[in-house]
């Protein structure tokens, strides 16, 4: 079983596999992008995975079998394992906790050939419909203090086969990053009894220049400290702080917005390797060591998704210091989005 | 001028770099590594280079001369520059300061073939030499809160010049990692009345199964809860906060563990490329808010090197959690590089 482990020194927690013993030439950098013969993620491929959790099937065709529209199986190969309880170790000064935890992957198509830019705004609603399923089904389980849901785009990205796909990771540790943002939001509310992010958005709103989408439900935002060049932040206008209570017209005015943010980016910067991240309420549980998190979470806190392209490198001032550096104003990402037509190319 | 800019949700701070405005095509992803005619590192070539503020000169030849063999010179495109006031902004929700520091290259050999791993022990203290020589004059600035070296080897480390260096950046704000070890190691030092490293230190030796090399006076060790494969950390055995406070012959132990450190990665994954961060004190006058770091840093600080080969990358979930994923137990790098021969190919 993999194991978290956390640093004495740095404070970071890692993921230590050790379900097989690896060779060092396993490592070796390799600039080829796998060759795969048989795509496990087509539909009659469906025995190359394990077997469905969830999947939409206008057709009412039978489970594991082609006819699926979107499709979610735990990940072959998982990070972490949903069997087996939560427990710690302490060996002197370091830290371990079990691997605990679900590991899955949604197939946004069946189409091996289209993006997820690619795909119409319906069939990406549907995408978000099976994130909602999965979060509200996971949740249930109260040893998981989080659930992230993330897509890898392209091999620079970190996605090895090229069928359109997210993944989702349930952990047994409040994430740091999610950490910092809710103790952010929550330090906020207490002094100002406002939601930072709707304080924010008013702002942005007002000063324009870093907006680049808003349809008056979703508003699309090269964020002030952009950490790498073209990252935005995709939002509701409207306060809400849990992806998994969205209706489908919410979930079908944010896929409008999602399409519309991926489409400039692929014809601004030639189909980009990127990473997006869902940003979204912890489940009502995961009130580590009762820091008070849950109980202003509902009016201080608001999903969103983070979608970063992965342009530049983390070097050693970046990995070292923990500072950022960009060489693009989010300003002028800004204008330059602003001014791609999101329907050319497609 | 550049800013560092707050996130406001995430904490994060960034250089924003706007010295000059660039093109969407700048930012397209490139697979190639740069084609440099006339190396600008190279001797003969010292006009292409801001003049120098170190050299090592064995032949007492004139500054920005051929006849160097260690030489600094401010970064011609720096990322922070020297000049200037501190001033710190505040427009809403949004913080920024000035892009206020020192970004210097440090060319650590005049043959541009030679990589750090290939130079001999006192070469490489000759390197060592020039970073303590640029930290203890940097260091007399009351602007820069840390000054942080740092090394990136090779193209996917973020080296596009090929020609061996390594850089310092002095920065005006505590780096959020130099914060949280500082934090770690005050916390501990507060409970025990000992140093974390040192006690850290102990309980590996003890161990054994991560430890790598170890000659008396410096000690190599795979991480505990590495963040990535054959990440290493090279510590003195002998309690010092302080890399500028070492004499010669510290700095020459040092550098034999160095080599022998790069030269076993070298040996054992073909020349992989990588990251390393000198981790040492903060300058006296660096106290933040007043919040005690100093006065029991001498105590409770342990300067070492941080080595992180760049196998793999950061995707949707490491960047979206802040966790980290590592395939590889540092129980195995640790083995594989203790069967590894440094002088193998050398």
């Amino acid at each position: 079983m993999s194991e978290f482990r956390k640093d004495p020194l740095k404070g970071t927690w890692v993921i230590t596999e050790n379900q097989r013993v690896r060779q060092p030439r396993e490592f070796l950098v390799d600039r080829q992008q796998t060759k795969v013969t048989t795509c496990p993620f087509c539909p009659g491929q469906e025995d190359k995975t394990p077997a469905e959790v969830f999947a939409l099937r206008p057709d009412n065709s039978a489970a594991n079998q082609p006819g699926w529209q979107v499709r979610v199986v735990p990940n072959k190969f998982p990070k972490l394992r949903i069997e087996g309880e939560l427990s710690q170790q302490t060996t002197g000064l370091n830290q371990s906790m079990h691997g605990i935890g679900a590991h899955e992957v949604i197939i946004e198509t069946a189409d091996h050939k289209r993006s997820l830019a690619q795909l119409e705004i319906t069939e990406i609603a549907d995408v978000l419909k099976a994130y909602r399923a999965r979060l509200l089904d996971l949740r249930q389980d109260p040893r998981f203090r989080y659930l992230q849901i993330f897509k890898n785009h392209g091999l620079e990205a970190g996605a090895p086969l090229p069928h359109s796909h997210s993944q989702l990771m349930a952990v047994p540790i409040t994430p740091p990053v999610t950490r910092d943002e809710l103790n952010a939001c929550r330090t906020h509310f207490n002094t100002t009894g406002n939601c930072l992010v709707c304080d924010l958005l008013a702002q942005e709103i007002a000063d324009g220049r870093r907006v680049v989408f808003n349809d008056g439900d979703f508003l699309i935002l090269a964020p002030y400290a952009s950490c790498s060049p073209f990252e935005l932040r995709l939002f509701p206008l409207e306060h809400n702080h849990d992806f998994a209570l969205q209706d489908d017209l919410e979930l079908t005015a944010c896929a409008k917005a999602l399409q519309d943010m991926l489409r400039r980016l692929h014809g601004l910067l030639q189909d980009p390797p990127y990473n997006f991240i869902l940003h979204t309420s912890p489940p009502h549980h995961a009130d580590p060591n009762n820091q008070g998190y849950w109980e202003a979470l509902p009016q201080s806190y608001h999903w969103h998704i983070e979608l970063v392209p992965r342009l530049s490198q983390i070097a050693g001032f970046e990995w070292g210091s923990g500072f950022y550096v960009n060489p693009l104003p989010p300003e002028d990402a800004a204008a330059f989005l602003r001014g791609t037509d999101p329907n050319l190319n497609f």
